[in-house]
């Protein structure tokens, strides 16, 4: 058996998610359809993180395993086989063999995720489903002061969708980072963490809004840090605006 | 009567192209649908030029003639209310009041069109209906070698559309500024002249990307020039890295 550790990016606009379903539109589907093809044998993908219906990666990790045996063909002729079959807003970045015990979600270390804000007063026809429209002004020390409190070890309770916390033994997580910057009309919010709650990227970058519009102050992040009230964090912004970035080994 | 100046930008992937149609799905259509609602009256919009299905705008100027005394509404609501009407494709950049005389075609001294090539060897799963994925290496020096070429006044005739030829009185025309410009794997293309041939632009890009991987040579861009014979000149590229950058008044 080989295992191969795939680098994707994809536009996720058009897709009902990473993770399988029936209906066969998400990135995995997508994926094992093409492998299956190339690979002459049924395989399931091992991906790193189940990203919602509209989230973009930039940089997702995936691993397979087959019988080399089956298929006949080397790497190069992998990655041009997936690039050439894949959808045109999915596409392989880099692979490479890896031992057979790796396993691209269990191996993680840590993710960067990304939320992408468009902040002008008009908004940009060229990146509508790629960044969330912003059209207020960005007081960026005021949000950065807020960004400080999240970073470190917290119960992540109130940056957590409330159907997910259920099925959950805890919802203490560690953010290794939270970054802000501004390149021209785009604000770039970076969190960066050993693992993440449903929705807690789109959560936390929620709050940091909602702290500059003045609808939530600092101490409230304390509260929502403290005492687990989603009412004290800020909105889930929409998918449109995530990314992963990049998964750490 | 009131004239109005306005600057719009859009994503011309989901348009027929600028100029009525039938159907009704193009920018003029749009436009016009929507200052009749928002002026209270129809009107006719006067566009800088036609662009075809598929190509963009990041300034493209129309200008639109009404009587005020049927609107009641002033500049600002009419920018905000375009904002909110218009498909989120299309945006307003500006708009201000010219005299009566103004014509967004007539009165244009010349316009700059910029191509887009996504010059990697992985395709953007994030531009793909905003730049033209270009596999091959770029020596720029020799594209730059073509483009001095294509500047000045010269008989274009071999950079226009067959089909279009024929209602011309003259395919003369006078090429401003051919400039090339890298920007990590993008590489940008800037056209700018008094006038254009239909799919001009398309042309002269694609006889750049020919010279560059040798289809063509620098003889075969002076001979197009020249004789006028289209096949020494290059491919024509597609609309999707084709935007009207700027008109000139």
């Amino acid at each position: 058996m080989k295992n191969l550790k795939f680098i994707i990016t994809y536009n996720g606009t058009a897709y009902n998610g990473y993770q399988s379903q029936p209906n066969g539109n998400t990135i995995q589907d997508n994926l094992e359809k093409c492998l299956k093809l190339l690979l002459n044998q049924a395989v399931s993908v091992n991906g790193c993180s189940r990203t919602d219906a509209g989230v973009h990666a930039r940089e997702y990790v995936f691993n397979v395993k087959y019988d080399e045996t089956l298929s006949g063909i080397g790497i190069q002729g992998i990655v041009k086989g997936m690039n050439a079959l894949l959808p045109d807003d999915i596409a392989v970045v880099s692979c490479e063999e890896v031992g057979e015990a790796f396993h691209a979600r269990f191996d993680s270390k840590g993710k960067e995720y990304l939320y992408l804000l468009d902040n002008s007063r008009e908004r940009c026809v060229f990146t509508k489903d790629l960044a969330l429209p912003y059209f207020y002004r960005i007081d960026m020390e005021r949000m950065r002061t807020a960004a400080e409190l999240i970073k470190g070890e917290h119960d992540f309770a109130a940056f957590c969708k409330a159907e997910a916390k259920a099925h959950l033994k805890t919802t203490v997580r560690t953010v290794f980072d939270v970054k802000i910057e501004r390149e021209d009309r785009f604000v770039r919010i970076y969190v960066s963490g050993s693992g993440f709650l449903h929705n807690m990227v789109r959560i936390i970058a929620g709050t940091l809004i909602y702290v500059n519009e003045g609808k939530r102050n600092i101490d409230d992040v304390k509260e929502a840090l403290d005492g687990g009230n989603r009412e004290k964090a800020g909105i889930t912004l929409p998918a449109c605006g995530l990314y992963l970035n990049r998964v750490f080994y």
